[in-house]
């Protein structure tokens, strides 16, 4: 059999097998990964990414879905915050929830996966798959939201997520001896925002404020539509980070879609992307659909660096942001707040 | 090797190998299914735990995530509603605009999930894996929201999401010529919930409303939580059936959370769950969380009938719909809505 | 925004929505679940790419792997083979054991996956997920392979693996009063290969035979080889069906590579492809690899029909068969056994 | 809500939530996400488990599987053989295959999992997922394998696998360059098994001998089983690391069932056990299912030590045998080979 004449355009890069060097540090163990294949090379591929977001001037979103602040997250995403590895969080409710109670003092705690969960119930233990929790510590934490926070607030206004949790981070500020998301995010000026609000422990303890102090407490959930947006439109370039899929991601890739009807049709999209997932693109849904697929509805930029990896993120995060700490720490300097001021005049919101 | 002699108790049902039998229908072969093993014995599990709901007073809360509506599933949902096979449906908004957009006419279409992305970005079509659609015609239905179903309504007034697609339901009815979501529960009283409903393109829309016409729209999102807890406490049962997982998946299961507030700490739990996902429990997240581990929060009661079902939603799905069709139309007679109406005295709102 | 005027080239075909009705037999539920998306689609179309395979003059492999025999499919596999759906079964060790046990007379149970596993144990009682068995039955099967079976060959003989099976079969169906895979692949000579058959309780019993009767039976597991590929090259052309991946996949998508090295790079490759999998590309390995991957390989044939079906088999497979049986029965007539003798003066065997 | 007097017996080990110190060494990082949750966690206990097996006098067993040497895995293997991490391989032929023809001087190569796979075929490339090889140069090393060392065997001797792939070591330690598990295994004295040998390229290239040479070569693939049960049964106890599930999972696990065949149901069953896997155990197949399962079958000892990473090995196993490398270096001295002689009298082999 002989070869083809062009075999060698296309067979340009031998893999390269793994070392085992026990004196590499995680940076260099990650470089290495890149010429390995599938999704180690992925994760490779994700360091490089993320590098070439904070050398440019590049707006970065992350998005925060599953359940990666009671598995032990809270501090990853402190640094992120702290040092400005990321521009603007999305999050579901509940990672909020959870770092909130481990702010007010309270502890998530490794469980056994197959305990009983009648005899968990019966002991008050809400159970994460392999994390426990004291059900009466989180109805502390649901009343400090109910019966403390809520009352800072003015009571007249419709506040969007950002501004909500922006003023939640500042109260829990005074009072937490830790560093959490919010603490951090408010000091950082890094906005939050929180689209499925009401949709997690947040949301029931102002159903409970509503309720209980016959009050209306309401969000003004379209605000962040808008937002998000201007945050886009104000920026060079955008990157987006999944953590899981959800309505964080999509939330973060509409914004894309926003940014365009506003613009008229610009061409648009987010052009650095990675996601890391455990979801599958064959089952249709947006979770797990390929940032390939992104490109035909704009919200990706078709001359973006994008990875996917398929991967818990409590096994490839820890080890990513480690090596981005060791290897691109200097590259976080001087970074400024993303302009989520709404442009009043161009938006048109009332006051 | 001698036989334990208590091994005749636990070993009690043979599997009965499944017989292909051309002339069996579809409620015969998942009746048949029951006695094999692995994910098709949880599917007949799954037709009988719903017969079962149908049989009781129970209220069935129908959570639905991922692109359903896109893959064909309109129709399925308008055949439960219609016949009242569910009570309630918590949804994505994506799976609403989609229903919309089929009712206004358009359409999805069948493609190829490895098609050239950017140039389908250049012809203007959007692909949900194997599905596609004209961008230029979602935007004729983004118009119909930000430009005459917005202004239907009062401008005065902060609607929950159960009130706002309850009205959509209503207006498009006007229009429309054929069945969808929000018609057909319109039409048969059943309550929509879209907890995330700013997360989707009825967000952009309301939010090019917000914006285009200088307007504040705003949504009661809290008033939702309250009403599902109120749904919850106003039934003599409850049941749930989750396609995919996601942000109508926790809501459900945190209306069961909500009204143990209320009624502080009595023992509550949805008493029977269907759910069919792709996810894994492993993961952490709430999306492929078990119901076992859902006992522990008093999510699901600890007596409940539930099963989970490892399959992508478009081919199980149909199947189960049909055979439920098939055994069990004479159960879905005499049922009432669902108590959604909120006891103002209770709950204490401010109208 | 403005239609591109090649649009209505790309967006030819709608979805159609599925319509629940009862009185749908499964033949025509199948069919219409080609209108939808994802993997419901791709279920239908399986049904499709079988029935051309039976209309053409197609030799159709079969991979059988996972525990699907334990699990209720040894009636199916009894009716593909029986009515010739299939020509030739490449199978783990594992399945044609416990078609053997079934055959005996033994069987398997319904069980609980989270049943104590040592408890188990302690009562002798074996756990595949969901399905029982008693370890005490399935020594009486492994003894009737050591000390009945092994004796009823030529000892000087080294059989390969469908020889042996063939045997199997035929010393089975005198004392079999089920139809099993065995007995019926002996009767209808449809031939069974079972590459990694020292890697299953029947190789375990081969090697008690072997220890305790101080013998030494041997395979030759490469015959298999050189057969598989004269069943290729004799064949107008091939179809393949796989439930799950493994060692089935893989040896039958090799009877392609071997057969092509004794044509000297003829083009070859399957011209039809099925795969029920639970499997992933992205992992890199043969089990969850593409159809498409293996065009690179000439596994597949360019110009091929097929399709991956991402489901558990114990809920895709029993109504695929149904709906082959309900619609295609017609086709199967007249179908000839495989051309499986070697050709000795081409392949040059010694007898 | 009162706090249950007992809750502070199982909320013992709060969540200890990762705090990223770019100088921690992966040794550190690793024991740090001992206190997470989810995969990460279960990750840090795979260290701990592996190094609680060179801490004892236990023969580990490693199952490899999936398409790990192509994709860059080579050189771990050989630090794992060569410093006895492990004492005993069992691999699918696939690997072998492809670890003898990066040792013959052959490269594989980083390509793209989107490329045109026709495209490839024209041009002689064959795709494994993101990673590229030319199939003329696999020829060759088929070549090799068929014109070349098999002429270098016994022709009257039915091998086992062990032996044949200990005299390809050898054979190969002659002209390779490079370090390979073959060639390291042959020097280490680390038995190899590949209970599947005629399911790969190396089977095809004895089925080429076979047929181009009128030989017939012959395995004896039971002699596997037996002297594997031999080696559970010279040990003091044994440990297994599964990379993937497959035959090397089924043949390692078997391998105490066979002993226990032999010792007539002594208590086996292998004392600790790592699997890094992305299959599920809710599809029922062996390669998926739990350790918790294998206590029914005693294939796992009830008093073992056990963990079970959902991830992909690309991304899992380098970070992990770093972290070995790093902190367990000294465990490994003066660990003798495994017993893998056969006891001829005990086993009752002819000769």
């Amino acid at each position: 059999m002989k070869k083809h004449p062009e075999i060698h355009k296309i067979l340009t890069t031998p893999i390269c097998p793994f070392r085992v060097d026990p004196n590499q540090n995680i940076d260099q163990i990650l470089k290495n990964m890149e010429h390995i294949s599938f999704q180690g090379r992925n994760l490779a591929r994700a360091l490089d990414i993320w590098k070439q977001m904070l050398k440019g001037k590049v707006t970065i979103f992350l998005g925060l879905s599953g359940a990666l602040i009671p598995a032990g997250f809270r501090e990853i995403m402190v640094y992120l915050i702290k040092n400005r590895y990321i521009d603007c969080l999305v999050s579901t409710g509940a990672n909020l929830f959870h770092d909130l109670h481990e702010c007010l003092g309270y502890y998530h705690f490794k469980g056994d996966p197959l305990a009983n969960d009648v005899e968990l119930k019966d002991k008050g233990i809400d159970r994460i798959y392999d994390t426990f929790a004291s059900e009466a510590e989180f109805r502390k934490t649901d009343d400090w939201v109910s019966d403390i926070f809520l009352f800072t607030l003015n009571q007249n206004k419709a506040y969007n997520t950002r501004e909500f949790f922006y003023l939640m981070g500042k109260e829990l500020s005074k009072v937490s001896k830790k560093d959490g998301i919010l603490t951090s995010a408010y000091k950082a000026k890094v906005p939050i925002y929180c689209p499925a609000v009401a949709d997690s422990s947040i949301g029931i303890s102002i159903a409970t404020y509503n309720r209980k102090f016959k009050k209306r407490f309401l969000f003004d959930v379209i605000a962040d539509v808008n937002e998000t947006a201007e945050i886009v439109l104000n920026s060079k370039a955008t990157g987006v980070i999944y953590l899981g899929g959800g309505v964080p991601k999509n939330f973060i890739q509409q914004a894309q879609v926003t940014a365009s009807f506003i613009l008229e049709d610009a061409e648009l999209g987010h052009k650095y992307a990675i996601q890391i997932t455990t979801d599958a693109p064959y089952w249709g849904g947006l979770s797990g659909c390929t940032f390939k697929e992104a490109l035909s509805w704009g919200k990706i930029h078709k001359k973006s660096m994008r990875v996917m990896i398929y991967s818990d993120a409590t096994i490839a995060f820890p080890f990513l942001v480690t090596a981005l700490a060791k290897g691109a720490k200097s590259l976080t300097k001087k970074r400024k707040p993303p302009q989520f001021k709404l442009d009043k005049e161009r938006l048109g919101f009332k006051s």
